[in-house]
């Protein structure tokens, strides 16, 4: 039995969400079964985040184990072409110690969640950012998100469907900053923890939003966090503008 | 009457191009339909470029003349209204002058085209990138590609459906570069002239793609343009990786 860690990229439009559901599409489903397709083997997909229908990811890391003798490049390969015509690359491959675990052992996640800031509707960035029509004051949104940094209790931020046993969490990283590229100018949004509960992003960001809009007062921010009360919520952002970034590790295969 | 300019972005996927085509969706046609339901007016739509089947626009520049009385933003709101859920979204209308003309006052073009250099498929910029999944040396490219920089007779990289009375044209930058974003590295390959043959920045950037590979040395680039020969032609580049990103015109209604 050999473990592969696999690195993942979806564009989620088509799927309600990654983990396998009984109604609908899932990422992990395309992938078990082109795993099936190559090997033969059931092999069940480990993944070191949940993302919600619509929810896209840059660089997903999951783990696998095969008991089929293969190359990691090999099956990189082969598992791009069986999970054609789906939206979902293997972008890299490698054996992993049997004890390294995709999620377990992850000590760090990152997501971008992406806005327009416009009135004309997206086309090119249809299904991939959210478009918000009135300015927005990005310095004061990334202000306000400084209050939620660090160790909080996040249960405003919390889907009423969080299996998280504990709502606690530290919050390393929230920069709200103006991106400018070739295909025009955006709002992106960096958040960084070692986990996340459901729906944290998004509650985030949607309130955020508020801030930016000058719906809300900047100290608003750390009073809805300081409420812990999911009513207290202002807004929870539609998925199409996050993305799973990226997983990181540390050397050490059991994590940190 | 009143003279409208539009800037329109669109992703090109689903039309046969930017003009009107007995075949097929265009955006044009899209453009003046929906013009027709907002001012009851059949107006015909005058363009800065052409563009294939599949090619994007991220600010092309159109000009349409309307009896209504109707402010620019107005129009811009009502157009894109009516053109939901076409992926065309106008992003920017004023009124000119009625002697400026959006194709012939254009002193300058400029395209983009993207290369994704890797051997997994696309998933998130599938139909927006060019996927080759062989090494390319963007610093050979880009050495190569200044051979064809200045005034040349561009025959060999001009489609033989090309209507321009003169295969002469000035070609004022070729650039080359990694481009590295959140989204991954891409090879952006930069254009600029006063204006292109039909199929010429694909057709450059089919063949910078072999200097690229190793399959042309550089100096056959120049070769290739000296032959003056069509056939010689290496690759014409699949146009999804294309975008026409701006139209450039002088402050004098008339052009330069």
């Amino acid at each position: 039995m050999t473990r592969f860690a696999l690195t993942i990229e979806f564009d989620g439009t088509p799927f309600f969400g990654l983990q396998r559901q009984k109604h609908g599409p899932s990422v992990q489903q395309s992938i078990e079964d082109a795993l099936t397709r190559v090997t033969g083997e059931k092999a069940v997909l480990h993944s070191a985040g949940r993302t919600d229908t619509g929810v896209h990811a840059l660089g997903m890391v999951s783990h696998v184990d095969l008991v089929k003798n293969i190359a990691p490049f090999r099956l990189m390969e082969a598992l791009n072409a069986h999970l054609r015509p789906d939206p979902i690359a293997v972008i890299a491959c490698r054996e992993t110690e049997p004890e390294w675990h995709a999620r377990f052992s992850c000590i760090g996640r990152r997501y971008l969640y992406r806005i327009v800031n416009r009135r004309a509707p997206l086309t090119l960035a249809r299904n991939r950012a959210w478009q918000v029509a009135h300015d927005l004051d990005h310095e004061a949104m990334h202000r306000a998100a400084q209050a939620l940094c660090g160790r909080h209790d996040f249960t405003t931020f919390r889907s009423v469907h969080c299996q998280a046993a504990d709502p606690v969490k530290t919050l390393d990283r929230l920069d709200v900053v103006r991106a400018r590229n070739d295909f025009g100018e955006e709002i992106h949004i960096h958040a960084e923890a070692r986990s996340f509960l459901h729906h944290q992003v998004r509650s985030m960001v949607g309130c955020l939003k508020l801030v930016g809009a000058g719906s809300w007062r900047e100290e608003q921010l750390a009073e809805a966090l300081a409420a812990k009360d999911r009513s207290k919520l202002g807004l929870n952002a539609p998925p199409q503008g996050l993305y799973f970034v990226e997983a990181r590790y540390s050397d050490d295969p059991q994590g940190d």
